[in-house]
Parts: structure tokens; sequence; C-alpha cells
């Protein structure tokens, strides 16, 4: 009567990788339940054979090349979770599907540049290509827009997508510390990379972005189009003057379907403390959508993690065991249909500025005139002298206007010879 | 090539019936497209079959009486959204599924009640008993544990559920005005019905909650255990102590398990500020589920209203036309194990308490003493004056404690020739 097990093979043994055979191992009673049969490892393949990862792996067959794991006759389907977004990661996903293997992946790089690729190869190989894990770590963002938002027209889709920035700028507030010292302090805890670049420089947030983006829009994944910006020009005067605002800098993947076409984005934005993204502290990850019937949904959690990130994998792997699963996008491939891109610098909005100047006479009249001959409003304005006598930092925020016109005065205003460094330009969220 | 068209009959056509007209109409390509085939409404059933609905009903079938539209050869899965735990939402939900035909419902009442026999009865036809729309209105919180935390033992459940009683609150503390005075102005806006009790008594959370239960911990729906209080005994100075505490009130449903079993509970609850469901208010609704592995999710949207409700319903039809749908608890109902109940006494926790007495000499010392007498700890103590000059409000809280120890000093206070009314006992969450 019972059906035989899902039998899996999990390529990298990293944190996410150890953390799916606890889970397994774990919760193997109520996981079998839920799936209607059994889950169970048979194989795995990493790079150090040696390495203690604090699990027994007795009993799992090993594989050196992730290639020779996929083509093993007892894995029926298998995880990925070596990460990159080409080399053996891609080799294995297109090995593993064109062998009719079901494919469970964390690989948000691969996904936003190959998806298309690997989501019609499923398609055509009637297998599932799985990858909740590769957005929002443990949070069910994937299913949540893929199945739960499926009745509506996606209007905006918007979020945290990074935890190591988010644990970064929230750290910044509560200890009035530059962007220096607490990359350094995320570093020694393990929160950042050595190398981390594809988090504060938010590629990691738009490779997320992308794929949300298609979700919702039902178009093919354009990383390409995503206008991004990370948070190394985030300071803590930034931060400080913001509060005074009202607001909160956190860092915004946003994709919007504008007159123009889809406008994806991710940048340091100010969000005010209405709204709920503004109270998403540490390394939680949270995600907004939109729908023209559902209103606002918010998705809130944990982004990353060894339980987390490998509680979503096992999420897809119970999906695949139930075999309830269809096109990867939620959409045919052949029928997601390519929309215009929005020209970023045509996006309508609200700014902050900050200019650093030299405390002299006539700076404040210099500078409202450059905005005014660009026809940019401003909101609001401080100027609070700080560090020494002889500069300050002048913070505006504008009212609604154009990119392009806040560009163009900002460039006017750098030329000046008592502006002190580039002028610092942030997006500005409504409630 | 395309498969045929779902076919959906609907009864009921109030507000969110309405709305499932409107939701498949106005997006009718993208929902194919997601689909895999378009859905399409052959029959209605209603009461009244003159009334205005702001919809066109030409070209669809009418049925006077529910069963006779479940019973239509033309329609393959139908749509109850009469309500009612028993009576004809429940005989057309028993003869669609003995029929054949897969039944999509937003009946938390008859949910909570006949789940079972329901479920069991879809798995017998092998047909999808679909309920998103039951809990949480839009938000995709049925999917999300059901699917999104499957990998995990869940360890609690919570959150506001009903959005007329979240209306009120939110407003008693927006206008400092008391509970009657909301709730005619919520009337009057038809935030509330005419005969509130359903929601300002708990009922509609608690049947809610018992399904949130049963997908959380695998056991089957036990509506009866659950401990229910409204929002009644609530008052505007209850709401302003909270503040001044640091907390918010909320009407808060609680599924947890603890050493003693599984408690179920729908009582005021002080929140705080430092909770993500603090800063849940209007009518908007929120669900926290916790997880072994995931931690903490946070789910939050609209929980009422056309657009939003119909949004689930819809996502539930998709799923029908994809053919992704299992058990319809997750585990097939065979499986879902009955677990103990928790004696709702046993449980430990912390306490607000308020009292009215009369301000007179020693009343303090009577109070502290009868606490003290049943070991209950006091964390803090507020008096103010109010009102008029013979009475007072004495407010408490206390540090983790037996419910039954509470319960026990309070009746001895309120026996007190001082106390003039009887006190209220409010939960207090942790952070």
């Amino acid at each position: 009567m019972t059906p035989p097990p899902l039998r899996v093979g999990i390529a990298g043994l990293g944190t996410v990788g150890a953390g799916v055979i606890k889970v397994l191992a774990t919760n193997a009673d109520i996981i079998a339940r839920r799936a209607g049969r059994a889950i169970v490892v048979t194989a795995v393949s990493a790079r150090d054979r040696q390495r203690d990862r604090g699990i027994p792996l007795t009993g799992l067959a090993w594989e050196d090349n992730a290639i020779d794991l996929a083509a093993r006759a007892d894995v029926d389907t298998v995880v990925e979770l070596i990460g990159g977004s080409d080399g053996p990661a891609l080799a294995m996903a297109r090995s593993a599907m064109a062998q009719g293997k079901s494919f469970v992946t964390a690989n948000k790089a691969m996904l936003a540049n190959h998806g298309m690729e690997l989501a019609a190869l499923a398609e055509a190989r009637n297998v599932a290509l799985k990858f909740e894990a590769a957005v929002g770590g443990g949070i069910p963002v994937i299913k949540g827009i893929r199945e739960g938002l499926a009745a509506n027209a996606v209007t905006q889709v918007y979020g945290i997508l990074n935890g190591t920035c988010n644990f970064i700028l929230s750290a910044m507030e509560r200890d009035k510390a530059s962007f220096g010292d607490v990359l350094a302090q995320a570093q020694a805890l393990g929160y950042a990379e050595a190398d981390p670049s594809f988090d504060v420089d938010g590629i990691d947030a738009a490779h997320k972005l992308a794929i949300l983006a298609t979700l919702g829009f039902g178009a093919p994944p354009n990383f390409a189009s995503v206008a991004v910006e990370g948070i190394r020009t985030v300071s803590a005067v930034d931060i400080q003057r913001a509060r005074t605002l009202g607001y909160r800098i956190k860092l915004i993947g946003m994709a919007q379907m504008t007159p123009g076409g889809l406008m994806q984005r991710v940048s340091p934005t100010l969000v005010p403390l209405s709204h709920p993204l503004a109270h998403v502290g540490d390394s939680l990850n949270a995600v907004v959508a939109e729908g023209n019937f559902v209103g606002r949904l918010l998705f809130q959690g944990r982004g990353a993690g060894e339980g987390p990130t490998a509680s979503a994998v096992v999420a897809d792997l119970i999906d695949v065991a139930r075999e309830e699963w269809g096109a990867p996008f939620a959409i045919p491939t052949a029928q997601l249909q390519t929309v215009q891109v929005a020209d970023p610098l045509g996006a309508d909005g609200r700014y902050y500025l900050r200019v650093r100047v030299a405390d002299q006479p006539g700076v404040l009249a210099e500078i409202t005139a450059a905005l005014r001959d660009h026809a940019v409003s401003i909101e609001s304005l401080i100027q609070i002298g700080v560090e020494n006598e002889s500069d300050v930092h002048l913070v505006m925020t504008t009212h609604r206007t154009g990119m392009r016109a806040v560009r163009a005065a900002l460039t006017r205003i750098a030329e000046f010879p008592f502006a002190l460094e580039t002028p610092v330009l942030f997006q500005m969220m409504d409630a």
C-alpha cells in the first residue's frame, strides 16, 4: 500500500546541506505523513570528504562529482546546494533534469541567469524544478506569490531580500556606527562573507528580485535590467537624519509595473516608520506583494541560516513527493510574455539628498538655486554642523519629481567648489 | 491541445460570490495562463434572483437550490459561499463531493465542526476540498502552513484572526472610545454585523484557530476544546493602561503544543510593542507560525472583504484546475493523530489584572495580600484616580504564574466589599 520512498541526492554539504539532512532525520515521521511517503537521502556529494559536518554520513553513498550523483540509479530527486550561476551547479541541473529527475535548488544566481533554459527543460521532461529556498530563506514567498496570489494581476512586489545588508543597516542604527566598522563585525560573527560584494553591493538581492518579478508579472527573468545599488554609500549620518525625518534606511528590492514598463531596482531606500518593512530588523527578510484584488500581503521571517533554508528545501521535496508541482514559474515558459523595461531614469519619486559642503556664506543659496533650476521642489531641509567647524551635511528631501531632474541638479551641485564629496541620493518609499 | 475549461458553480452571491465572478472576469487571461486552462463560471445559486449585485449574470444558469447547482452536468467544481456550519452549506458539500466534484469553500464554521467528515469524503472520492478563504481572507496562510511549513514540527500558531475585533480595538485606542460606541460605529459602516456575537465573542476566531491547529499539529479539528473569550470586557481604560505598560490589546487566537497537551485559546491579550502583531492595525489580519527549523514566520494582509476573500477562493480554483492538491488537512484524515487537550487552567503565563475599587484606606494592602496568599508575584502596579473621587482602577501585571492561582486570587478579591466590579484578567504575550 505505502508508496516507495522519495530517494534524494544532495550536492553540496555546507550549512544548508547539513541542515537538510538534519530536518529529514529529526522530523522524519511528520514529514512522511505530510508527504504521503518517506523522504530519504541516499547519496551525497561535496568537495571535502573528511570535514566534520556534525552529522552522521554513514549509510549514504558518496560521490566526489555532482554529475555522478545525479546519474545514480538510487537518486530520484537532486538537491543542488553548490551555488554559483554556472559551473558544476548548472551542469548538474541540466544533466539531472535531462535524465528525468526532479531538481530542487537554493541557487538564485543560477535561476536569475539561466531560469528560462532550466524551466523549459523541466517542462519538457515533466519533472519538478523547485526553488523555495532561493528567495527569502525559510519564508514560503515563492509559493505565496506563485500560488497564493495566482488570482491577481500583481502591481508590485518588493522587500528586504538580503539579511546581511539588513543586519548591517540595523546595527549601524543601533550602534551609531559606520558601514566599515559594522561590516568588519559582521564578518567576524560569520554574518558576512570574507568577500561581501555579492551581499553589500546588492547583487544577491537583484538575483532574488528577478525571480520574484517573473512569478509576479509573468515575464521571463531579466536580471540584466535590474538597476542595482548597494549599501556602501549609506553613512551613519544618513541613518540618523532619516530617523529624524521619520524613516529607516533599508536595502529594498522593488519590481513595479509602471506606464513605461517593468521597473526593477535594488537600492538603499528610506522606508517610513508607518510601513511594516521599517520594523523588519536584524537579519530578517520580508516581502510585500500587492495584487489588484488581494491588496497588500506581507511575508516575513528568517531569510538565511541552516534551519530556515533547509526548511524551505525540504518543503520543496515534500511537494515533489506529493507530486504537487507544475510549471516552475507558474506559467509555462512558452507563455511567459516579455515586457518592456522601464527607463530607470524615467521614474518619478521622492528623494533624499545629502551634500557635504564647506560651511561658507552663499552655499545654501547656490544649492537651492540649482534644484530650482531643475524644477526639483524641496520638501524638507536639515542642516546640522558636524565633526568640525568648516563643513556641514546638508540633507534635503524632495517632493515627487523625476529622477532625471534630480540627477542633473546633483551633477551641477557636485561641481560647486564648496561641495566636498559626491552627493548622496536615495529613494523614498510611500507609506 | 488546450485542455477544457474548469466549469465552476457558485452557491451564495453575497459580497464574496460577486467578487469571485469579478476576479475571474477581470483577470481571466493571467488566470488561464497560470491555471493551464480557462476557469469559467457556468451556474450560480442564491436566495434572491432579483437583487442587483453590480455584476452581469447573463449567460449563467440559475438554480434556486444549492443542491441542484451541485448536481448540474456543466459544473465540475462547486464554490460554497452560503455560510453556516450546517444546513444547505453542509448538505451541498456532502452532495457535491459524493458526486465526485471538487469543493471550494470559505466556511470556517463548517470546517471547524465537520472538517473530518468532509476531508474524509474528499479523500475517498479523490476530489479537492480547498478552503484558503476560510482563514485570514486573502492571506495565503492555509497554504503557507499546509505546504510552506510542511518540513517543520510546528510549536505554535497564533494571530489576529478576526478583522472586526481588530478594527474595534484599534478604533478604541485611536479615539479613546468605549467598546459600545465603536461597535455601533462599526455596524453603521458595515464592518460589523447587526448581530456581532460571532465576531466580538471570539467564535469566528475560534473556528479559524481550530483549522490552523489541525494543519500545524496534525490533529483532527477540535473546536469544542478552544477556550474562547471575546472583547466585550475590554475597556478604554485597559487599552490606555496597556499602552502605558508598552503593550497593545489584541484578540489573539493561540494554539500551542505544551507539556500538558494542545492548548487552544482565543482571548484579549496584551501584545508587547516589540512584537510584529502589535503593529497590525485596523481590520488587518496576521498569523504567526513557529516551526522547529524555520523559526518564526509572519503572514499579514486583509482578512476580509470582497477582493481579498475572492482572491483566496480563486487561488483555490487555480490549484484545482492545475490538479495540485492533496489531503485537505495535509495529512490524510486516517493518519491525523488525536492529541491530549491541555487544561486551560493548567497553563503558566503572565497576566494583566484590573480591579475597580472604592478609594478607601487599606484596599491596596488587602489586594496585595490576596495575591501573595496565592503566590502571585506582582511585576508592575498602576493606580490612577478616575471618573470621580470615590473609586479608582487598580491595574497590575504579574510575573509568570499559574492561571489557577490568579483566578483564585481574583475570586477572593471580587468578594471584598470595596471591589465595585468583576475584576478583569487578560493574557500577556512575550516578545
